[in-house]
């Protein structure tokens, strides 16, 4: 219809040039009202197409805790008393009956608990997706996209409600939040919508001189129920990203969230379910098991789950995927990273190292550096070394730690930690690095806050000198350091790029093309931005590392195609003329009983065998011909 | 060069048409011997291309039971006495010390057995290999095509020594050999030569509205060195395939071969190294490792191998993706299948009924039904259901079981099964279900072959009015037995179809479109051939399964990038003009403090982040000019 109506406008041009001179005035008339006509009937019929698919408003309720962190008013609980931090239950703790959520920027209590769930709630959250699916399944693209224009609705209409909760829940900032949960999700699912369908489409592929009568194709068909186990750096991103790849390919998705951002999930599962009912769809495609981690097995091994995206450490990562061999469930792997950026020292680079820092600064700072892509490593050339220290120092020595919770009015410029957990081994780290030689410009220690006694803060970090020796420039931080590493030249940057047992991400500042391109291609690593700081996960292109950052991918084309079944079909070209018919000298029984052929056959239905591969591969054209006339003779 | 030369036609066409009327003979002379010039260093050019791509001869010692097993000359030992079984060691055991190779067509023994190899020959092999990978890395497709076609041409040369040494290891007939392991591997070989540069060339991909001065791109590198544990059954074809996709990728390989065929894996190591030395490459790219279950523990979670294809059995599967899970490699998973070939009844599929009964004799007993994707069930609609029986019985009874090793001139139908060890499992499957009710109308035991005493075969099997609820509709049988099921309707085969755990390939024979697009789409499986057995491979689509048939894919497109780092780079377009920078109001840190800007800063960042997300993703324009205008507001 589409391309039938764009020829259009070459039909009227062809048609006023032939006749031009012999049209009366009524004609031209008549013509002028046909073309308004057609043209209005068109319009009409992309606006059809277009309310197919638009969004839906719908709401759900906001969690009680949300509601309350409006700008200029004071968080309190129903007796107008803060409830603190549970001292024994929380700080990266947890029991067996109830897992307690609390704010890390304060220590405040979020929720009531959330008991965890058992080995029947997982199996009863699959058993409904399960059912879901079969419907979903058959639903068409149109459809689909529907849904996530409903969802991304949401999402533009309640950035401040969605950040609040992330906030909340992780102690990050709304700065931070916006970029890390709004942003890349909001992209996520604009890609799906704008380029999901394409990338699902079926293929055609070749086929071969022996196959010629074939015609070949690949189809993406749903897998059923797909799972994600993913972590707390990104609740609300981390959450919802497998299910929009996972119900665009028509699967249903369990999401396993952290126990650390249990308490925010719900409320995304809430926004998910509600885009799907606004819809017209079941609730039940989209489930989520917060578990601990005995029952978290039940989930990565179970028989109905057909593919897991798994988000989080390497340590976890092991027995995710112990437990996915007994099921022998595939994995896409998501494990940390040793990100170096590398700024070279060429002129135009030298010229613009003052804008380089201030990205540096968002890739390091970015989460309070809680970021699988962060910056861990800022490697520089000898010509931008020592003025990169003048630029950034004062600036690092300047940041301010805080919750969003307190300054309302303001944002501080990091948030806080996800838990005190790793501090002891920061400060020794930093410590270790600098007995080495490392010089400690800025932090290096837990902070402890004025106003939130009970939040988890790092101070902002600048550590220099450090070499790959030292056991900070080889350990995962996920941590706010700006740590930096001199290199002696390209080779030498690339060198020490590739020392860690890492290769997720990677920066490359520069503009002598010769020496970027051998960054590019010298750097291990799966993704890499050029004069910037993760700008591929802003495009969509195909997210995940090698080694020892794990391996498969999700977002683009890739993610999409993994979590779909690729069926292959093999078909003749024109069934009713030419179809395989398996010759008479190969056709069973080969040695013809009723005396007709003899025993020459066997050796004959051997040569014919070889002629047939001769016709089909031989390199010359003399040996497909011989090839040709071995294969009739023994016919 | 190519583009520029083919402008060349259309230039002298211009040329002539403008200067026709005003060309001197002499002009016109000099015009032809130029152009006549230009297109003999033009062909020359060609010439030297092809050449540099062009296959080199090579040789490599033929096994000395190989070279003895020439037509027409009985196979003798030293003595001139026939070594046979080593009853102890061999029918699928072997010791600690020395894996002993036979030949279960008829006992004899293969060679002297093979030292298997210790944890330090893994690492040494595994260490030997990425060594030669670093240099082989760097090589031009061209040259990697060079190596392919080598092989191709010592394969095309060599049919009758690759087949013999198959047989001899495998027990299979030489025209099994022929489709299973020559026919696909010339296919392999010839589809990486002609596709294998497209699927590994950058790929551009899209980008958005905000990074619309962004480039995207995918790459495809190395990986560095993979892996492949991989089945008895194709022993030449399993061998080389991974090796053909690893080698072309820029990888060096290590292989691991079943214990069953190792003996004429070490034949074949020999070509693959014999076509690398020949080109000028190490030997070293391919290693081999014959090893027992623990050993080979230390390969599967060796830190140094990237990628690991597994062809198997699900048991030993659950053990090398545990394994795998200790080093967190990536497997792609090829188990078997209980792949069904539906054949419905419109009235072109009755009239073909004898030519599709051929082909599914074919499907069923290939390699005596030893293959992933041999035909398991046929499931056949009323229409065709009886005279498909009265088609195929007197076909199957009629079978002739033997090896080539004896009738040289000849070919039997069917060859040995690898071991008797599933016999028991095989004739009590059989037994129950003519117990419930099926039909059994041939075979249906171990046959004790006259002249091959100590050979391992099974008579061919024909065992019809089989229910999915038996037992032997529902387990892998990998053995010579049609199996076939009635179907009362399309829907019902569907049903079928799906009816057991397994998922890899499927047959559907029938002319109703709409009937078979319906099988195609209904059918659970990762393979379909309409109206033929088998042939999606034989075209190199994406080889694999789902459920409980493993995950992931070779072959194809997907084959070879699968056993590549995809790199997503994401750069500037135009990268001295538009780049990213900072807006200063989020620029670090956020709040000034030298007192410019003031505490409502903090907020406006946040107003100023949602500008930024409503302007590259809201919905319509009105919503998106009002995030323009609050990202200027807040600025």
């Amino acid at each position: 219809m589409d391309c039938l109506l764009s020829l259009l406008p070459t039909c009227v041009r062809s048609l006023a040039e032939t006749h031009a001179s012999t049209l009366s005035t009524e004609q031209a008339q008549f013509i002028g009202v046909a073309l308004v006509s057609l043209a209005a009937v068109y319009l009409g019929y992309l606006y059809i197409l277009s309310r197919r698919e638009a969004s839906v408003s719908f709401n759900v309720p906001l969690p009680a805790e949300v509601r309350k962190s409006t700008p200029g008013r004071q968080w309190e609980d129903a007796q107008g008393q803060e409830k603190r931090v549970l001292e024994d239950q929380v700080c990266g703790k947890w029991n067996d009956r109830l897992i307690m959520s609390y704010c890390p920027a304060d220590g405040r209590v979020l929720g009531n608990g959330i008991k965890p769930a058992t080995v029947e709630d997982v199996n009863r959250a699959v058993r409904a997706a399960k059912t879901a699916q079969v419907e979903w399944a058959a639903t068409s693209f149109a459809e689909r996209r529907k849904v996530l224009r409903t969802l991304l609705k949401y999402v533009l209409d309640h950035q401040d409600d969605i950040v609040t909760a992330c906030c909340l829940d992780s102690g990050k900032t709304k700065v931070d939040a916006s970029f890390g949960e709004i942003l890349v999700t909001a992209e996520k699912l604009k890609w799906t919508i704008d380029h999901g369908e394409k990338a699902l489409t079926p293929e055609r592929r070749p086929t071969n001189f022996l196959m010629m009568y074939k015609k070949n194709m690949v189809t993406y068909e749903p897998l059923g129920v797909v799972g994600a186990c993913v972590s707390w750096n990104y609740p609300f991103h981390n959450f919802i990203g497998p299910v929009i790849s996972g119900l665009f390919a028509g699967n249903a998705v369990v999401v396993k969230p952290s126990e650390q951002t249990a308490w925010c999930s719900a409320f995304f599962l809430d926004i998910v379910r509600g885009a799907l009912a606004s819809c017209g769809h079941s609730r039940d495609l989209v489930q989520m098991v917060v578990s601990l981690p005995a029952v978290a097995d039940t989930m990565t091994s179970h028989p109905d789950i057909a593919h897991l995206t798994f988000i989080g450490s390497r340590p976890v990562a092991h027995k995710v995927c112990a437990s996915a061999a007994k099921s022998l469930t595939p994995v896409v792997v998501e494990l940390g990273g040793k990100d170096p950026a590398v700024i070279l020292d060429d002129a135009v680079t030298v010229r613009n190292l003052a804008s380089i820092s201030s990205v540096l600064m968002r890739g390091v700072f970015q989460s309070a550096g809680q970021n699988c892509i962060g910056v861990e490593r800022v490697i520089a050339l000898p010509g931008v070394y020592d003025r990169l220290i003048e630029l950034v120092a004062p600036r690092i020595q300047a940041l301010r730690l805080g919750s969003i919770l307190l300054d309302t009015a303001t944002t501080p410029d990091m948030g806080a930690m996800i838990s005190p957990a790793s501090f002891d081994k920061l400060e020794a780290l930093i410590a270790a690095a600098v007995e080495q030689g490392a010089r400690l410009l800025a932090g290096g220690k837990r902070e402890n806050h004025p106003q939130h006694t009970h939040g988890h803060y790092f101070t902002p970090t600048l550590l220099v000198d450090v070499t790959p020796e030292m056991q900070i420039a080889q350990t995962e931080l996920f941590a706010p350091v700006f740590l930096l590493m001199r290199a002696e030249s390209v080779s030498d940057a690339i060198f020490i790029s590739n020392s860690t047992p890492y290769a997720l991400g990677a920066s490359v500042f520069g503009h002598n093309r010769r020496d970027v391109q051998a960054c590019v291609s010298g750097i291990s690593a799966g993704m890499v931005a050029i004069n910037d700081f993760g700008s591929y996960y802003a495009v969509q292109l195909p997210f995940g590392g090698v080694r020892g950052s794990g391996y498969g991918r999700f977002a683009g084309d890739e993610g999409l195609r993994g979590m779909c079944n690729l069926k292959a079909v093999c078909q003749d070209r024109f069934p009713r003329l030419v179809g395989t018919a398996i010759p008479p000298r190969v056709d069973y029984p080969i040695q013809k009983r009723d005396g007709v052929a003899g025993a020459k056959d066997g050796l004959s239905a051997w040569e014919m065998c070889k002629g047939v591969v001769e016709t089909g591969y031989q390199l010359t054209l003399g040996g497909r011909v011989a090839g040709i006339i071995r294969l009739l003779r023994n016919m």
